[in-house]
């Protein structure tokens, strides 16, 4: 493996010294590209996409070739696990993500078995391995998965849903039989992400997109502990160096002391908190990963630098902080615009770092 | 006027002694209760519902002849205004609303003007009085409004939206636009509750179902100061008596101590927030309304009373709670488990009130 040339970003998730901020955006490989939007009309379904790791490879690179971004993300969808766990997973074009056979009874949870990372789901590991050696050592590869919850309650709606009213309804009337789903994806997810951190992946990250739904003692109980039992059961060390583990609950504002519980290394906040307000909750125990609201990339470019300083003052003076969107890049935003965000980051984030 | 029967509801919301727990439940009226989907089917459309006086009555009435509510609220919608602006409102089956003329130019929102309560909304006013009369005295009719921002964001989007991104791109490229947007709104809500108040709504509700999806500076600068100016602006009084006036921002735990400073009387909470760290926040400044997850009323009416007291638990002891759901009741849910609620709510709150 080549050295790892710019480790801005590792240092900074595990609060030490930084001369700079660094920064990545969530979704950074999207379609407000129109070079991956080229790449992603050869490779057919968004599916098949995500299934070559020479085109996943290739549209993971490809916004770092546009901006000095400081990590690189794999190019794939929280959904490869409910995938190889039988589900069978399709994109109706402009719909969300639909589910051939929904997990509804206490039959279908008994049926589900954890996939093996380099069986089904070999296809992400390629990927992973492949992506780290093209990077070459330019910045770390951060691996990534769902959150045993979030996965839930796509697999329980057969797809996206609004009010995650059958979820919700398992939760109330069935929670045996939702902790048993939730118990068997935690162990698919510590196999997969320990197998992406063997294949290269240099940080992880649990993408917990739907824990904000919960009341915070359903939170406590079927989201955080078993994204806890994944940051228990995670390799934390591969070729001499930390592997930093980092957490995403949207709308869990109110909740980030708690997860800062968890053994994580970082944390990501969504644009409805101040970093200010988060950093005193977690008070200094993790590193902080956001959170400008992906539509202030709508505003004209003197704008967003202005946007950009708000949030770097937020959190203000010294390492620990990852700048990030609170949440993925929209598809229509120009990509000029993600290109002053950057610019603007590393520029104004500078003083913050002066010793 | 009947002489109120009964007012727990009303003390409640001053924080005066109540006997136990009021409780009503958002969107009460609805698809939920068998009897409102026939009179639906006898109206018509939707709106054609929210115009005719008598038919919204009936149903505004409907949900009180079943469970013993401690309050009704005026059967409408929080788009009448923008219908009433101009805008051209629509429901299509199974969709959600949709305007015909959007507001996105300077010409679009200047073209807008503040509707006359007593004119284009005289059936809002109709329904009011009506209700009043057909309650006689039984309990409180709570009169309501969406705040300038929720409104805006249907009427910038043209219906309901995913992301709010033209909304949000307004407001960060265009602020000035969106601030006379919300000016006349709020202008528009003043009008509109206090002819509420004056043909007899007893309490009033701003519903700032969107507040939750800004950044907290947005969110002070562009919902919570129309909210203020709102309350600033409403008649108090009536009849010799308090007119509390309740301001709900879904996903907003995190600011409502701010909230609480805006003269309001009480505050709406979703259940992603316990009750306590909520009336930690507020102080007792205000009451507080809510909070059990509409999605526990899936659960078999046992488990329904067990939650319910987990509630009431959090609030605690003493008069400031009025027991709502933290959003609207589901239209698949059995009305015998709101009736479970209801019963749970009166039976387990007594203690609490005990003196």
């Amino acid at each position: 493996m080549s050295e790892l040339k710019n480790d801005t970003f590792l240092r900074a998730l595990l609060r030490e010294p930084v001369e700079y901020t660094p920064v990545w955006m969530m979704r950074q490989a999207g379609r407000y590209l129109p070079e991956y939007r080229a790449t992603r009309a050869k490779a057919g379904s968004f599916m098949d996409l995500c299934r070559c790791p020479e085109l996943a490879c290739e549209v993971t690179i490809q916004p770092l070739d546009r901006f000095p971004l400081d990590a690189a993300i794999l190019f794939s969808d929280i959904l490869t696990i409910p995938d190889a766990m039988g589900l069978g997973l399709s994109f109706a074009e402009g719909e969300g993500p639909q589910f051939a056979h929904p997990v509804r009874s206490a039959a279908d949870v008994e049926r589900i078995g954890v996939p093996d990372p380099e069986g089904e789901l070999r296809y992400v590991m390629d990927a992973v391995a492949l992506i780290r050696q093209e990077l070459g050592g330019r910045v770390p590869l951060i691996g990534f998965s769902g959150s045993p919850w979030t996965l839930a309650t796509y697999m329980i709606e057969g797809g996206s849903a609004k009010g995650f009213t059958r979820s919700k309804a398992m939760l109330f009337d069935r929670p045996d039989l939702l902790h048993s789903l939730l118990g068997k994806l935690a162990d698919a997810v510590i196999a997969y992400l320990n197998a992406q951190i063997a294949r290269g992946a240099q940080a992880v990250m649990v993408f917990d997109t739907w824990g904000g739904v919960l009341a915070p003692s359903d939170f406590r109980e079927f989201s955080l502990r078993y994204m806890e039992r994944i940051v228990d059961g995670l390799t934390r060390e591969a070729a001499g160096r930390r592997i930093p583990v980092i957490l995403f609950s949207k709308g869990a504002g109110q909740w980030l002391d708690r997860m800062a519980e968890t053994g994580c290394d970082a944390l990501g906040v969504d644009w409805t908190l101040d970093l200010a307000d988060a950093r005193r909750l977690v008070q200094d125990r993790v590193a902080l990963q956001g959170n400008l609201d992906p539509c202030a990339l709508y505003a004209a470019p003197e704008r967003i630098r202005r946007e950009v300083g708000r949030v770097l003052a937020s959190y203000g003076a010294g390492s620990g902080h990852v700048f990030n969107l609170g949440h993925g890049i929209h598809p229509d935003v120009d990509p000029e615009h993600a290109a002053a965000m950057v610019a603007a980051v590393h520029e104004l984030s500078r003083p913050y770092h002066a010793r």
